[in-house]
Formats: C-alpha cells, sequence, structure tokens
C-alpha cells in the first residue's frame, strides 16, 4: 500500500484513544509491567511516544521541508522517556500525549503536503537519503508496533498462568524486541 | 503473575472498546487488509473474539463447572467467522461483540469463583487437563494476541512504503503467525 495522508490520518489521530482505553486506570501490575531488564513496560511506551511527538515526526516533517537533504535530521533519543516520565503518572502521560498528537496532525494537515512534497527527500542520520513519505509511512507503523509492543507485555505476564495454551498463543511464544 | 479476577476482568471489558477505537469507521484499505492469502483482516478477527463469546470462553467456564475433567469441552472452531461474518458490516461485528462480551464477563462475575474452583480441572480436547485458571488467563492472552495481530497486520500494508526504516519496525519484519 503506498503512502497516502487520507489513509494514515485517521490512524496518527487515533493512537491516543486505543491506548487510552487499554490502559488508563488499569493497574500497575499491567502498566509498569515489563518483558524483562531493559525492557519497556506500557508506562515507557507511552513517554516514548510522547517524545516522539516533541522532537521526532513533525520536527523532521519541518526539517525535510527547510533542508531537505543538505542538512541530516537531529538525532531522536529513543530512550529520552526513561528520564522525562520520572515521577509523572500515566494519566497525564496520556493526556499530554493525546493533546500533542492532535496538534501534530493539525500541524501535517495545515502544512497541506502535495505529492511532490511526499516525494522529497531529506537527510537520515543512519540511513541516508529518505523520503518524505517513507518518514510519514513510519509514523503509522511506529505507533502500531508500539500498540503492539504494550499489548505483548501484557500478555507476557501470563507466560506461565495460561499452561498448555502457551503453544497456541503467539504473542507469548515469539522472540520480543 | 499468577491468574486473579481483578486484574483479569478489567483487561477483558476494555477490548470491544479498544478495536472500536481502532477500527471503527477507518478504511476498507486498513480493516480489509491482510498478510496475504489464508491471513486474516481486522474484520475476520473481531469476528472470530466474536465466535468466542458464543461459543468458547464462559461456555468452557460452565461446562468445567459442571462436568470437571470427565467429558472434554466441544471443539472451537476457529474460522467458523468466516461463514458467520459473511454480509455484516464491521459496526455490527463490533457493536455484537461488545453487548456479548459485556454480557460473559457479567456471567463470569455472576459465578463468584473462589480460589478453589480456579483450581478445578477441565478436560481439553487436544491438552487433557487444564485448570479454570489457564482457561481463563488464556481468555485474557487470547484477546491480547489479537490486538496484536490487528496492528500488525495493518502495519504491513506499510512494508514497502517505510523504506529503509524497515529495520527498526520489528512488527513489520517479524515472522507473523
Amino acid at each position: 500500500m503506498d503512502y497516502r495522508l487520507d489513509d494514515a490520518l485517521p490512524v496518527l489521530r487515533r493512537t491516543p484513544a486505543v491506548l487510552r482505553e487499554l490502559l488508563l486506570d488499569l493497574s500497575d501490575s499491567w502498566t509498569t509491567a515489563t518483558e524483562g531488564p531493559d525492557t519497556w513496560s506500557p508506562f515507557d511506551v507511552v513517554g516514548h511516544l510522547l517524545h516522539g511527538e516533541r522532537s521526532d515526526w513533525v520536527p523532521r516533517v519541518e526539517h525535510m521541508l527547510r533542508h531537505g537533504d543538505t542538512v541530516p535530521f537531529p538525532p531522536f533519543d529513543r530512550e529520552a522517556m526513561l528520564a522525562t516520565s520520572k515521577g509523572l503518572d500515566l494519566r497525564s502521560l496520556l493526556d499530554t500525549f493525546a493533546a500533542l498528537r492532535a496538534e501534530n496532525v493539525d500541524r501535517l494537515v495545515a502544512l497541506g503536503l502535495t505529492d511532490a512534497d511526499l516525494a522529497r527527500h531529506g537527510l537520515h542520520p543512519e540511513f541516508g537519503r529518505v523520503t518524505m513519505a517513507q518518514h510519514l509511512s513510519t509514523w503509522v507503523a511506529h505507533d502500531l508496533g508500539h500498540i503492539a509492543q504494550v499489548v505483548r507485555v501484557m500478555a507476557r505476564q501470563y507466560t506461565d498462568a495460561v499452561g498448555p495454551w502457551r503453544v497456541y498463543l503467539s504473542i507469548i511464544r515469539r522472540e520480543g524486541s
């Protein structure tokens, strides 16, 4: 499927509500659970998505429009939230994420990107030349990947509890990342 | 984490709303997309979950309370929805799933299961002796697995569109099932 704003924007707009329905007011036994040392909890994932709103998705779109492929994107610290989320509660992270996401999607719409803009290039610090459409597709897939991560972390808390059914539950069996 | 009704019920109650936020009124390009021949679309997954409400989760709890491990569970047809969802729209599947799920969680609560009940045995047609707690843990993990499947199917529609970012998107790279 090729990237089209019409397909992508509704998915981007829904992510905060999906995470709210999944996590808000759920007990800490789910929201701060992890898959082991140095893996993220649902709480960490929401903080990571929030940080992306501030530093990655729309800022990089604007960077690309301004600099094309002459200046690489500033690198994105994918673990910044481990510090910035400290002391905050999940409700406030979810609320802030929802507000920033709505604002960012509105900013993206306001840019009125054309097909020609989607074909523009930017310079990724690691990948080199990338297109606007690739960056924007990644925003969507990244959201979906982190929703999958949240439910996987939760499911794996029942790795032992499900007993023999484990063989049919690929979410528990499969190697995560 | 051991199975406790207090942990599990809130997750079970949320699944219909999570799927509604993800899918309701989204274009068919997402909701009927698949991962290839003989794989399920988000639409198929919702139909499968709905069928589980009718034939699997609470019916098997009641079967276990009635028969213990003397009579195996009737087998569950995991592809029944490919026929039963025909001609229905996603909104009506989501609505029916939400209604049946609420009813089933209420039925489970009304049973007032004790710790002793959670340790009771049932007879699975393939696994042999299983416990009530294993069956009920599986209900939760099964929900979460299918939410992960829905977002994975969606993300994979952008397998090509994300370009070089694919290497960081395990939801796209990883073998599904």
